[in-house]
C-alpha cells in the first residue's frame, strides 16, 4: 500500500514529522482489530493533536484522493477502524483534552480520544456518573463510542450512546468544521447533526469533542445471578423484570457453555454447586440501597431455579466478572466471529435456543457462545472455530434474525463484517438515503469509504 | 398564488376529489398559523390519507415544480407549517392510523395526523404514559410534534419528542419512502434517520407515522407553587431544585404581569393574597406520593416568598391552569411575537430580569410577559402590542440570547419567524452542512423551502 510522497510531506506539515507514522513496526499496532479478525495494511498512521489538525489533515487528504480510517481506542468488533483497503489510519488518540466537569448542569466536554473510564471517573469525582459503561472502557474512547453508537451495559436505564450526546464538535468530509458543544438542554435551530454523526462510523465526519450528558449517581447497588432451566426462560425473566423492577439498571444472560468456560479460563469458582441451561445476572441500582426490591421482584418471577444474591461489593464484582470476562475468554479460543444482534422481545428466547443447533449443523467443528443484554433483546452470538472468511455461519444467523424482525447490529455497528449483510436490515430506499447523505457530507470518499455502505455503483 | 392546472388534476388522481380543497373559504383555515402573527395563501389543500398517497402528491410535486408546506394541527408557533409563500398545503390530519399499545414493549406506532393527547390516552389505557405533554396536546399531531422537536412541559423529566421517536415512516424529498418501525431498543444499522428528520421541519421529509417508546406511568403526582421577590431568585431556585428533587418533573416560572393577565381574563382567584415578583409551579411524580420530598426541597431551598401546595387533584389542576392558560390570554391581546429561548442555567436570571426594561426601550407601547421551562433554561418572551413586521424586540432579544451563549430556538422552531437569525445560532460551516443535507435529501426543493434555512445562493 502507497500514497503520493507529497501526501506524506504535506500531512506532516500539518501534524509534524513524529506523529506521520510511517514505520511498519510502529504502524502495525494500528492495523488489526481487537479480535483479531480484521487486518489491514496501512501506509499510515497519523496523530493529530486538536481539530484544527484534523482539518488539515482531511484538508490533505481530499486534495490528494486519500481516504482515512478514523480509529480511536481500537476497540471495535466489525473492523471499521482499521484499513482493510490500504487507508492511512486517522489516530485520534492524542485528542485528550478533558475540561472540567460542569457540576451545576451535569455534563462535561471531552475530547475524541479521552477513555470512557477516564470520563466516568471525573463525572464520579464531580458527584456525577456517566450513563455508558462497557467492558472495553479502558480504552474505548469517548471518539469511537460515539462514532459506533455505542450500547453496553447501562442502556436499559441510560440509553445508547447517542442518548447522552449534547453536542460535537467535527470536521465533516466536506471540510467543514462544526462545534456545537454548548450543553443546552433545549435548542431547536436545525438538523441534529450529534445524532447523524453518532452511530455514522466516521462515514460522515470524524468527531473531535462531545459534549456529554451526565446522570445522577446511584451508589448503592444489588446484584443477584439467576439460573434457568432454559435459556428461553431467563428471556422471560428479564422481560418480566423490566416491567416490575424499578430501577432495574442490567440483566446479562450468558449459559453453561460460556461459564464453563471463564470459570476454566481464569480459575474462577463457579457461582453454583450444579449447572443449568441459562444464567442471569440482574443488577438494580438506586440512591437507597434496593435489595430488599431486587429480592421481591425475584422471588415473584416464575422459572428460577436457583439464586445467589451478592451480599459484598466483593460478590458483586465476582458475579459481574462471570459476564464480563466472556470477550477475553472466546478470544483466547481463536478471533472468533462477533454477530451482535438484537431480536423483538417475544422472539428472542426462541431465537437463544435455536442458535446453537444452527450453528452445529453448519459448522459441526464450531463452537458457539451467546451471551448479551437480555432485556434490550440484545445477545451477541460468538462463533470459534471459523477461518477469517468463511460466513457461512454469519450469513444464517443475519438471516434467521432478518427473519424474525431482528437486528443484525445491536450495538457494535456494520462496519466491514456485516457491510454485505446491510441489505437484510435496510430496504434499498433506505440505502439509497444513506448513500445521499454521505455524499452530501463526504463527497470525495475520503472518510472511511469501505464500510458500512456498499460501494457506490 | 396559482399552480399549474394539470398539477390539480394530477394530485385529484392520487388523493380524490373530496381531498384537494381549493375553495377559499376552506383553504383559508389552513393558511394562517396559531398565533395569527402568520398568514399566507395557498392555491389548495391536499390531504392525503396514507403513506402511499403522500409519496404520490410529493411525486406530483416534483414532476410540477410545486412546492408544499407540511402541515399537522397548526399549533406551530414560527409560521413554519402556513403557506407564505404560496405553497400548497400538505395537510396530515387524515393520517390517523393508532396502532395497539405493545404493551410489553412499552411502545405505540401512531400515524402523524394523531393528536398527542390520544397517544397519551392510548398509553394510559395500557398502563403506559407518553413523555410529552404540551398545553396544545389536544390539536397538536404526533407528525407535527416530531417535525418540530417539539418540548413541552415533561423534557425535564423525559427528554424532547427526539427522546421519544424509535422509528419513522416517512417519504423523503427525492421520492424515497422509508419505513422502520420495528421498535427495537438497539439497532445501529446506519445513520439514524428519525433523530435527523425529528426538528427538520418537513425540511426534508414527510413523516407520515412514528413508532413511539412509553414510559411508566407515576400516578401519584405533588404540586406546589412557589412565590418569590425576583425572578433571579425563581430561576435559582429552579436549578436547585433539579439537583435536589428526584423526580422533578416541572419546574414552571412565570410573573406577576402573567398572573394578573391570566386571572383577570380567565376570572380565576389569585393563588395568594399579596403580589411578587415571580412564581414558580414545582411538580414531582412517583409511583407513590412524593408529596414529603417535595416538602422537604421546597424547604431546603433559600429566598421563597410564600408557597401553596395543592391539596387535592383539583387543586392541582388550579394550579397548573395559572401556568397552561398564559398562551391564550396573551393571544386574546393580539398576536404576539412569540420569542421561545434557552439561556444557559447561570445566564438565566439576569436574563429574565433584564429583558422586560429592553422591550419597554425599544417599543414604550409594547407589554412584555416571560414564562416558560426554567430548570431546562427555556423561557418564552411574549411580546404583544408590535406589529407583526416590527422585529426591532425580536432582534435584540435574539442579540441578547445568543451573546448570553443561549439558542433562539429552545422547542419551538425556526420556520420562518427566526430564520433571518439563523446566523445567531450557527455558523456558517454549520449552515453549509444543513444546506449540503437538505439538498441529498429535497434536491427539487418541494418540502416547505422557505423554512428554516436561507434561500440558497
Amino acid at each position: 500500500v502507497a500514497v503520493p510522497p507529497a501526501f506524506l510531506a504535506d500531512v506532516v506539515a500539518v501534524v509534524g514529522p513524529a506523529h506521520a507514522l510511517v514505520d511498519h513496526g510502529v504502524v502495525a499496532s494500528y492495523e488489526t482489530d481487537w479480535t483479531g479478525r480484521f487486518v489491514g495494511r496501512a501506509p499510515a498512521v497519523v496523530r493529530p493533536s486538536s481539530t484544527a489538525e484534523v482539518a488539515g489533515v482531511l484538508a490533505v487528504c481530499r486534495e490528494h484522493g486519500v481516504a482515512v480510517v478514523p480509529q480511536g481506542g481500537n476497540t471495535g468488533l466489525v473492523g471499521g477502524s482499521v484499513p482493510l483497503h490500504g487507508e492511512v489510519v486517522l489516530s485520534l488518540r492524542r485528542l485528550t483534552a478533558l475540561q472540567a466537569v460542569d457540576v451545576d448542569a451535569g455534563q462535561v466536554t471531552a475530547g475524541a480520544g479521552v477513555s470512557v473510564a477516564d470520563v466516568q471517573s471525573a463525572a464520579a469525582r464531580a458527584g456525577w456518573a456517566y450513563g455508558v459503561d462497557l467492558a472495553s472502557r479502558e480504552s474505548a474512547t469517548v471518539g469511537g463510542t460515539v462514532a459506533t453508537n455505542a450500547g453496553g451495559i447501562r442502556v436499559l436505564r441510560y440509553g445508547d450512546t447517542r442518548a447522552q450526546v449534547l453536542g460535537v464538535e467535527a470536521v465533516l468530509g466536506t471540510g467543514a468544521v462544526v462545534s456545537h458543544t454548548g450543553g443546552l438542554l433545549k435548542d431547536n435551530t436545525g438538523y441534529h447533526l450529534p445524532s447523524l454523526l453518532c452511530g455514522s462510523e466516521g462515514t460522515l465526519g470524524v468527531v473531535t469533542a462531545v459534549r456529554l450528558a451526565l446522570v445522577p449517581p446511584d451508589p448503592a447497588r444489588a446484584v443477584a445471578l439467576l439460573a434457568f432451566d432454559r435459556p428461553a426462560a431467563a428471556v422471560t425473566a428479564a422481560n418480566e423484570l423490566r416491567r416490575t423492577l424499578r430501577p432495574l439498571s442490567a440483566a446479562e444472560l450468558f449459559t453453561d457453555d460460556g461459564l464453563s468456560l471463564v470459570t476454566r479460563h481464569f480459575g474462577l469458582a463457579r457461582p453454583f454447586p450444579g449447572s443449568y441451561g441459562a444464567y442471569l445476572l440482574v443488577e438494580s441500582s438506586a440512591a437507597s440501597d434496593p435489595t430488599d426490591e431486587l429480592a421481591a421482584a425475584v422471588r415473584s418471577l416464575g422459572g428460577v431455579a436457583d439464586v445467589a444474591v451478592a451480599g459484598t461489593p466483593g460478590q458483586a464484582a465476582a458475579l459481574w466478572r462471570l459476564r464480563e470476562a466472556h470477550t477475553e475468554a472466546i478470544n483466547a479460543l481463536g478471533a472468533p466471529h462477533k454477530l451482535d444482534v438484537t431480536l423483538p422481545a417475544a422472539a428472542l428466547g426462541e431465537f437463544v435456543e435455536r442458535v446453537p443447533g444452527l450453528v452445529r449443523g453448519l459448522a459441526p467443528g464450531a463452537r458457539c457462545f451467546l451471551f448479551g443484554h437480555a432485556a434490550d433483546g440484545n445477545v451477541h452470538v460468538n462463533v470459534t472455530g471459523l477461518g477469517p472468511d468463511d460466513e457461512t455461519v454469519d450469513g444464517a444467523v443475519f438471516e434467521l434474525v432478518a427473519a424474525s424482525g431482528g437486528s443484525i447490529s445491536a450495538e457494535h455497528g456494520i462496519g466491514a463484517a456485516k457491510r454485505r449483510w446491510l441489505h437484510l436490515a435496510r430496504t434499498d430506499a433506505e440505502i439509497a438515503t444513506f448513500a445521499a447523505i454521505k455524499g452530501a457530507l463526504d463527497p470525495d470518499r475520503v472518510l472511511n469509504p469501505h464500510v458500512l455502505l456498499p460501494e457506490p455503483s
